[in-house]
């Protein structure tokens, strides 16, 4: 549970419904949303940095533009994507998700 | 924006992910969840009476038990379903609703 935070009711929807998340402030002010992946490849563009925490599911991640390969995270890992980069995921399982604006 | 909420981050996951909500406590200690339903046909139960908000989307509603019809609602409109019962629903757009128990 994560006390105290201002909640936007509004979800941000993509890719037809299969990504879906919302925005939320914690009580820090730091900028959060909460979002699922359903299985399926999509790519994504970030401006600020984020950091990609996996409450459940399982996706393969890769980070562009970088000697990077495909890597996999499920439950309970996290990743960290650079500002203004993009990456790819292929979905693996429904992912249940938390994204850190850093 | 609710401010001053609790959130619960992890999801709850329908029909494969087709129906996902998250549960959060207002500042007044009202229970709520704020989903997405994607297009499709769905049956929900309920323990709590339930007042389900339309963020936007557009869906049909049938609830059982009475000698009700399907009614159509869309962004901004809102339904009570009583506690105890079920409620069918058709998805023709995608759904971003709250739900308060009552």
């Amino acid at each position: 549970m994560e006390k105290d935070v201002d909640l936007l009711k509004k979800a941000n929807i993509y890719y037809d419904g299969r990504v879906t998340s919302r925005n939320y402030t914690d009580k820090n002010g730091v900028v959060k949303s909460l979002g699922i992946m359903l299985p399926g490849e999509y790519i994504f563009n970030t401006k600020a940095a984020e950091k990609m925490e996996i409450i459940s599911g399982k996706l393969e991640v890769l980070l562009s533009g970088m000697e990077s390969n495909w890597e996999t995270f499920s439950m309970g890992s996290e990743f960290e994507v650079p500002a203004n980069s993009s990456f790819e995921v292929k979905v693996d399982e429904i992912t249940d998700y938390c994204c850190t604006y850093l």
